[in-house]
């Protein structure tokens, strides 16, 4: 029986270096050990007999990292938490760490910053895909292409604005991501149930003291806010909030990708190839949509994220238990992997992809006509025909000509001469001729749309300047 | 084949009727004929040609609601909007309404003032279980209660606490929910892909006229923002997020709830009975937790409500299409009913919960020696002894002692005479005995925490007075 | 405040009669009675002491179903079942329902029955369309079709083969459904815990008049098997995979539709319309694919039905509780609704869809030397030519086709002339030419496995020969 | 910033050896590779031109996996599949691999194989199990115990039946999964759209031949079917319908997981202790039911599984895509290390787990006069009462009784006093108390039940011997 160490999958193939960084084994564990030592200087300093050469003993170990000894010691104590002080304890050869502590003061809290610091690389990476989508939007904020509607003609609107919609989508969910991150609360030192009943041991009932001890402590970690009222755990609604705000910044690239799938399908839009990149082994023309359909896998898996969320909250048990335990090792990490990995490639496909204007036109010119048929039956309304007569009148012949072009009958789409000749209407030839060339150049708000979002897209990049240039590293 | 109207079963059996009646076909179809008046007096005052005496003729009419006439057109026309057009054409004896209009600039707008109009009735009732959690969690402020974490007996706390850190949860969603209803953004009058194209039509391509016509008639709405960059639809995403809101806030009640059903199997506390309800029929005696179940249940609804949201979320086609629409028609009213019908429930909980100070107090004397066992080890800590070793020595007697009551070699606690024994812990009789006693009175910060619940709550109150007064209605 | 009864939304809209009449409160409350009824005259065959003229009034009444008096009389119990038996009581003038039995040896099995009933109905449904799917790809099954993977297209195959793929997925799902309604199993006369102690002691012991007695009872549901071991409750792992098993056959009909949807875009097929069916209101000529989005639809709707299945599984406590209640009382009928309403839908897009050959013609000209590039990668490997060699060669003139195509330097695909002309691949124009010819006839084993799927079909619809007849009601 | 491999936390800590080793990188290389030179074998038996030595060749270094070679050339190509024909053509010095093939001929195939190994692992985990539960249901058939319906005393059971309910429902689903593994269906060698095309032109058009090799390789793998009509890609609902059988399969053992916690809570039974196990660091006393915990844990994860399988059934567009891929990398192994620690963990459980009689016999002692409260209903109605009226009566009494002990009126439960006073129940003491006494002494069918289960799994543990003495690893 073949046996390695087997990879976390998004990690590896999909994730950046940052991500990993703070959910890798050593990186947690280098965290937790920093914390320990944040509670240890802030004990001392508020008058716990812990020795200063024992801090330094801590100080100077904390980065020695053995993951295999620890799990060892796991493996005879049946827990982690009392494996990994075991293990700092030997190393520094002393018994100072974990005072006044239970298990979850220590691991909820680090679990938290870890959290924390993903949201906001993750803040910076939504600022990124904003730029791009703005810059992107301006690009072809003329390009005049066919809007579908059930994925058919429909109107006339511009690839530009296209783009805008998506991107606003984003920018709004990022405006969700931003309110959640304003609002985080950490869990602090609460001890076992909460009620901080130990460190307020420790401090011979001081309270004041025990305050003070969490505000340091709190400081250290560097979040907004904390806690006030909990059990062993927090509660993992907020657990919940995280993964959910993560499925909500995934919508608008996801939906993106899906059109730019379908735009490939017509020609009219690509996502690019890489330099090096080669189609599928056996036929090698074909520019597939592999990004784009990547986006949506990683899309489908933080909707599973997002199940077991919800399978976690609302199933608190008194004051908490570990039956979250398994869930959070795989959810967190994983799911800041799989956005990590969106965002990769989303903003990869922003970089590369690919607008065809002659496909785009040739297809305007098609559908032109029956694109038109809405203002076609606005100005004969205005002309004086009742609107449920136009449409009738338009919808005849719109089909009539929609079914010669399938039967092979015609080969061009002669709609304008069709409805000319119908009385019914009360359009005179020439006004049906200008309402399509208007067609060709006009597509309504679209272009001040896009402007209007370029603009709100400004303001986010001016706060965030240095995120809005970030360059996502190669994906495979 | 027996056939009659099958009902809502959320609606009929749980929700109240203020939910109720934003979401009755009735009440949809006024939202409708209200808001084609709102664009037909816009429309007139920017200059377009439609009589005084048309919107009157619509404004005399809009409350006769015939559902089964409306669906008869629909059965010819396969279009609901198209049949309800037409029935209101019909009613009033013109042909006035839906000008420059797509079906989506009516259902977009419509379906998300009964989202927003939702959102506000779930907030006042946010608020109402705030305040009754406040109040009962100063009712018992002092009354110890062992807090169990895994389920298992750990260190004393008090009730007032575990109910202020169930509603610290629902604090915090709540929060999430204020924040969500202020930046909650609709459509607007965008068109068939977003453009305003046939808006602009109707004026002549005078873009202002088409920007006061939507303010004018997004002021009818009365929803705090708009969206600039749409295609037919809005983005599913808020939907999404309207959703994730209604699971969030149900985390904190049905945490709750499942502690209120642990603890009803201890007699501890039980959510009480309503006048003139019985148990289970064969078993008249039980004092079922029937309402924390159903609380519960309505939390597993929400999650499918969830499960569909996030099925719609980032599938958008190009500018969009319907096979969001059977989704929206059951999911959107489903996890309204369903949240409502979740707090009616909760609220009555609440009001008729109950504690057994007697069964908490004899449950507090059996574990006592084993919850003060943490404090126990601090002192010996303090007192000199390696925590190592205090935690060993500790760990012997007390799993002895929990041996001894299993087998019923004992039939009470007496873990203290076994400590007192044994040097290793360094702690005399007299000591001990003190912590016991400190122990039953003691809960560590629990009463100050308490207290820092009920003052958020204040605030949140104070802002919304009438709300936190609000009875719930009878429930089943 | 307006208040009106608010339907059912899916069984309304959606839903056959056939399936409304099992899940009607009218039709459960008939089953019911039925229920009782066989239990007392079996109760009364194996020696209790129920007068046959009781029984028989109880007949006399059965079909009396006032639905408000029922809810009259829960609001006062507070119990659903307690109620029901007051008012068949009280019809009939006699106290002998229900003897020996608690609420769930009621609801339980009255539910088991409903799911029995309507698992039928689906098998039926799923029967029609097998049929349809099989005729379709027979009709198709020379039709040569550009497959497309990525969205792009690859190579050749047929419609009928496309077709007979979804249809061999649908064909999968029917033998996982099959084999769920063969093995699924009643919940049966357990009483209050499962144990069967009250009908013990009805029977003063005599365990073989209890077996009797459920077989007896088992007998009058009809179902194929019956727990042995169960609580209150049959396990909620049994209604999960029953929805699981709907999901699984929506599978294959929400692929055909997304497929249906896409080449609705290329024009190559629609749905079709109904006679009197417009397209959107403000577009006429729009042939828009609603039936296919909305199959779509039902797919994520049951996907959330799913999500609330899969919350109730693994989560009973004890002998079991009512915290499903509520969820079953939604997921169940509604999961069957939305399933019926998707067939409903799909075996009206299977009869009103139509192919439009002349375009899929278009199609393939124009992609057919790309298509045929495996193909000519294998003759050239045949001719001695390296995989990686000839692979590369034709990957340099497919992608400057491709590109000259869309930058319209081009008009007319003109591979194979470039091919022809390198020297690396080996083959000649006339060789090439007679691929490309081939190509436009050939499609590998298309047409024999469309042969094998409609031989898999035949042996169901001979089966089954009333259901494989089905015609669908007229859908909205 | 710190960075190493992140492993697969569900591999590394909770799978079994024999699941990794299906699923490691190295392990699915090497089923890649056998399968490719199945492939070359049946191809040059069937007559194609592979030289006999480059197939030794490649049998030669088949088990040469070096991963970052391979990873670096995917780094430059994009393409996995691309990359490891290079590398194994590389090692073996020649170019004969994937003849006819594409990408997803070899890793559908694989990737099934994977699933289908896995299948079989976790089918003998299920016997383990089923054959334990037996035992376990068979040792305490007799114990008689408290059933709590609504987490409230209900009526006598006895540990063995409880133990068979679960049992009896794992059973059930496994009987899903044999069903499952008996049909499931392997995609074969289909080409690049399903059609078979390519290697139809390899062997010049002869079908016999490729249908003989596609025999010969389905051979090789070892699968009780094969799909004939497929696209690109096997249909996801088989996919789904595997995770689907997981979730199914781990609903049994979390509700027996979920009562084991409870019943922790009331020190009935815990899941007992490992040799050198510890509780939590700070309440040495605590036997937590970390255990159980986790595989309720499991079960979430698995609903997450499910929640991406389902986003991807019944969404193929066309012939398929890769939209799947990053989903089924992570969903497939991580849904098996799921279940197959969700199996170690509940092996080891129910290996170790403790029932406390001497508790068990005092909370029944002090419940037995409301559990009997049915029997003496019984009784009463027997001999004459109406079930109503005596209904009344005994609730009467048990709500005072009940509120009694609660205030600590009485210290003892003394209903059945209270009963023997009151003529309206009309039996006397003696009856009542001989009641209590065969209360104390029965349960029902319980007994015969539990045998009927132990019945039911020899069968199972006939037919899999040698799994259903499986010993879990040692679990962290």
């Amino acid at each position: 029986m073949l046996r390695r160490v087997i990879p976390n999958i998004l990690a590896e193939r999909y994730a950046s270096s940052e991500i990993q960084s703070i959910w890798s084994a050593e990186g947690r564990i280098i965290l937790e050990r920093e914390f320990w030592i944040a509670v240890m200087k802030a004990q001392r300093d508020l008058g716990l007999d812990i020795p200063a050469e024992a801090i330094a003993a801590y100080e100077k170990v904390k980065d020695q990292v053995d993951t295999r000894s620890i799990m060892e010691r796991e493996r005879v104590t049946r827990h982690d938490v009392k494996a990994r002080i075991e293990e700092f304890n030997g190393l520094a050869g002393h018994e100072q760490v974990h005072k006044g502590m239970t298990s979850r003061d220590l691991t909820e809290n680090v679990e938290q910053l870890q959290v924390y610091k993903s949201l906001l690389v993750i803040r910076d990476k939504s600022v990124a895909a904003l730029a791009r989508l703005a810059q992107r939007a301006k690009q072809w904020d003329e390009l005049v292409l066919t809007a579908r509607t059930h994925n058919v003609a429909a109107q006339p609107t511009t690839f530009g604005k296209r783009v805008a919609m998506f991107g606003e989508e984003l920018a709004s969910s990022f405006e969700a991501l931003e309110s959640h991150i304003a609002s985080y609360a950490v869990r602090g030192l609460k001890g076992a149930v909460g009620t901080q009943m130990d460190q307020l041991s420790l401090f011979e009932g001081d309270a004041s003291k025990v305050a003070k001890l969490e505000s340091q402590v709190v400081a250290h970690l560097g979040m907004p806010a904390v806690w006030k009222n909990v059990g062993q755990v927090y509660p993992r609604s907020l657990d919940f909030r995280s993964i959910s705000v993560l499925v909500d910044l995934c919508s608008g690239p996801s939906s993106f990708c899906r059109t730019l799938r379908l735009m490939a399908g017509h020609e009219t839009a690509s996502e690019g190839f890489a330099p090096g990149q080669t189609g599928s082994s056996a036929m090698p023309h074909k520019m597939n949509s592999r990004s784009c359909e990547r986006v949506n896998g990683f899309h489908a898996i933080l909707k599973g994220h997002l199940a077991m969320a919800s399978a976690l909250a609302g199933d608190q048990w008194n004051e908490g238990d570990v039956s979250c335990s398994v869930v959070r090792r795989v959810m967190l990490p994983d799911a800041f992997f799989a956005i990590d990995g969106m965002f990769e490639t989303f903003l990869t496909i922003l970089d590369q992809m690919d607008a065809y204007p002659a496909v785009i036109a040739a297809e305007t010119a098609h559908y032109l006509p029956f694109l038109m048929t809405t203002t076609i039956m606005m100005e004969a309304v205005k002309a004086g025909v009742g609107r449920e007569t136009a449409h009738k009148a338009i919808k005849e012949h719109a089909l009539a000509t929609v079914a010669d072009l399938r039967n092979g009958t015609i080969d061009r789409n002669n709609l304008i001469e069709r409805l000319a000749g119908d009385s019914r209407i009360g359009l005179q030839r020439a006004t049906l001729d200008a309402i399509l060339a208007q067609g060709d150049r006009e597509s309504g708000a679209a272009k001040s749309q896009v402007a209007a979002f370029a603009t709100a897209v400004e303001k986010i990049t001016k706060a965030h300047p240095k995120a809005a240039g970030y360059k996502p590293g190669s994906i495979l």
